[in-house]
């Protein structure tokens, strides 16, 4: 009964398949690669969807969640440092760890305080405060990101480092993970999200859904940059209304290989003195 | 024609596949999975080849590429803290910099020296050194490398850093290169590879095949690492006798898991403060 | 006619002096002895009539010229770190540190800016803001002025860095210079003056009086500290109304050792971890 | 009685005097004065007295108290950059960085250690080493010695930090102290006194003067500096035998103005960027 019903109904179709499995469920080298191949395509929609998603947002007010650090003529000065094509690397160096160093410090003051009394060396009280939760951690969006790790470092003591890889689908544009490795019990933390720089917000969307896949509580999460686009802070904040998101600068627009405009460059290439190339993460 | 060849040759021969590829050489969805798997089993197959291989190298010497810190209770102080199962990550962090440090420190100490003359502020002459090149880069093996990055750049004025991640495939345990950045025009520098641990020595013999194919003289390498197990060391040594291969410690063994042992533990993990898990890169 | 006059007029007087300098303005040993000994004593009567002044600030207004950093929880916390006598060498250290490197973020964006234009990697215009001057200096009051050095090096590249000894003479209670070594040419410097606490200010007005014997504009000058009593900052804004004055908190009282009230104890002690004693600068 | 006594013998000396006190014993002031000029001429002639002792050394061995770090060219490359009277001042800090590093990770390395076992990660057991005594303080002798303080905490966890300041008279030319902070019993630490260069060894003999003083036994002593010329090493060696004594690089001589040759130049000046004087501390 299976041989006329594979003739008649099965047989026909074969000439328009892209691929053909056979042994059905038990062939699972086969079914493996279908899987990965429909996760990809899935991907790449979502990202079509997005663009379409992002020319929305034009006009619309910045969002709540967004803490822009005050735009003084100090942090001002050390952009103008850090985006000029002609600086040395070893000035890109210097100028962006001390940005690094304020967008951190400006992201952790956003964490709630509890106020606390404790006695100074002359035996006379002091009213102060105390950070509600020690539990903090730091998580980097890999290479730009692990770029801020020394700055969080020096102002938290003993924090923990998580490192996340996303790389970009060179055929589909749609952000992959490639690499993940978080403290344990993440979900207890407060998580300071840490990338360089934000264009489409597409890495940083999906480091933050892997967050939220570990039970991390959006409120519980602030994404750190020093510089972002105006649609991925829109993007970001319309998928996760809840993340605090913290930038030195915001820029207007995003060119067509994904970079911010006026931006910085290729933030992980000056900062480490690779390779120029055409990879817009 | 084509008809019955079909039906006598191939469709029979349909039952016994694990993949059927209909329209031939212009289905270039199937045909680039194909490759991709065929490409994981001849890395699979070079593994266990490399197994047999290693076993082979029980009871001989050590090659005269391992340049072994001396090992004077200094070191072997600095190793205790950071090998103990007690120490805290603060410590841990704290002994694990400053081993580094003098790994970086003698490996730079292997590159060649010209004698060059300067004149000192008093007007006199002082006959010094220089080292032959100044094109020195740092390229780290993620996540355990990177924790020798500070030491470099804290050593090499503005030196320029790479980075390679490979990761380990659980169902073949063989590595794959997931990320790669390199400086422009690698060719031209010494470069000093680092990972913390080698073990079986995989991760570090893929990395150094990459940086082989971007034209990099084996001469020019320096391998350097805390810790090394013996079968790692003779395994790089027999493939790429040239490269240099600088630890602080040889340890005798390597586990079922791939830890060397008596160890250090997984070393990225009690640096970044990350889940202990079984991956064992 | 010269020895009648002496005999006359001057031998008679010899009985009442204190010292006697035969050989006339010849007589350099002589000299230097009582020019020192002259100074001592304006220096001494200056302290006393300073007390005076002081009383008679309370209950007036802060003076312009103070730059209190935002009393934000952040900022309080790290007071709360700092201030607790059961807080760690270690953990004091670390939070001093942090606590430093803001109060000099605060004192640079004091300065004033220019506007200029900067080409970006990707050949767009950015409008950004560049120091009015690069010459900028940092003097320490030692020793514990000192602990402000390393965060100002940070954050200044290749910035020169003077340094004043100024101690009390137990006797008198009156600050006297002991160690100077300025930059060369300090008089076209922006000068940021750092010392970790400002009790009476006593210390900081004799080095702010010593940057201004060497030319340095009062209004070139910031004095930065982490506290400061508020009688400290009356005096101070009394004696040079230009200077401007960073601090991260203002504390009520100075006790009868000069130590300001709750405070935060001998701030150089605590941190180089030496024995506490009686002297009070 | 007294009068003609004083017209006869006292009066015709007075105009060789240098200085005339009125009022015998009671006069306090001149009698003070007088004393400190007298304590200044006795040191004037010890220092005269040790640089005849001083060319008694000629041709004699070095001590065996000297431990110079071997002199690899990697050593000698430092020394080349920091010599070399063009060097930029960044990159004069950045080497001298890296020396002092050296200097005192081997000066470190000449302190008992005890065999000890812990068990690593992975539960087995490493013979390992730890350092007798975990009291250990460094003293830096200021202002030159300050910039080797970052070194040693670098290195070891909260180690307590003293100070020393000695001047040199100008007139005199000799070394007198002036500042003085120590770590509470510091007779019970192992102590590393710090100096950037030793040429004559005076402030250095004064410093652990110092320290003997307050009960630090000799034994217990490591005296470190980046150059030292070998007049001082032998002086230092034969006032203080057991004191070990570590530096990076011996020079022959030093000149009229007391500085090592070939030299370093003023290596406070040239670190910290002040002004080049006679004085020659």
């Amino acid at each position: 009964m299976v041989k006329p019903s594979y003739a008649n109904y099965i047989a026909p179709t074969m000439a328009h398949a892209d691929i053909i499995v056979p042994r059905g469920g038990e062939n699972k080298v086969a079914i493996h690669l279908i899987v990965q191949h429909v996760h990809t395509q899935l991907q790449l929609r979502g990202f079509k969807l997005r663009e379409t998603l992002v020319n929305s947002y034009k006009d619309q007010p910045m969002p709540d969640s967004l803490h822009l650090l005050p735009p003084t003529p100090q942090i001002k000065g050390l952009h103008t440092f850090i985006r000029c094509r002609g600086t040395s690397r070893d000035e890109f160096i210097f100028y962006s760890k001390r940005l690094i160093r304020l967008v951190i410090e400006y992201a952790l003051s956003l964490f709630p305080f509890k106020t606390t009394t404790v006695e100074t060396p002359q035996g006379v009280l002091y009213e102060g405060k105390r950070m509600g939760s020690r539990k903090i951690c730091g998580v980097s969006i890999l290479r730009a990101g692990e770029t801020m790790e020394q700055a969080i470092c020096d102002v938290c003591k003993d924090i923990r480092i998580g490192k996340i890889l996303i790389q970009t689908n060179r055929n589909t544009g749609e952000p992959e993970l490639y690499y993940l490795r978080l403290p344990k019990d993440i979900k207890d933390y407060k998580v300071i999200l840490m990338d360089a720089t934000v264009a489409t917000g597409a890495a940083a969307m999906m480091a933050l859904r892997v967050l939220l896949d570990h039970d991390v509580p959006e409120e519980n999460i602030i994404l750190a940059s020093l510089l972002m686009a105006e649609i991925g802070v829109h993007s970001i904040a319309y998928a996760f209304p809840k993340v605090r998101i913290v930038t030195s600068a915001l820029d207007p627009e995003v060119n067509e290989k994904f970079y911010v405009i006026p931006g910085i460059g290729n933030f992980g290439d000056r900062y480490f003195g690779t390779e120029p190339s055409d990879d817009y993460l």
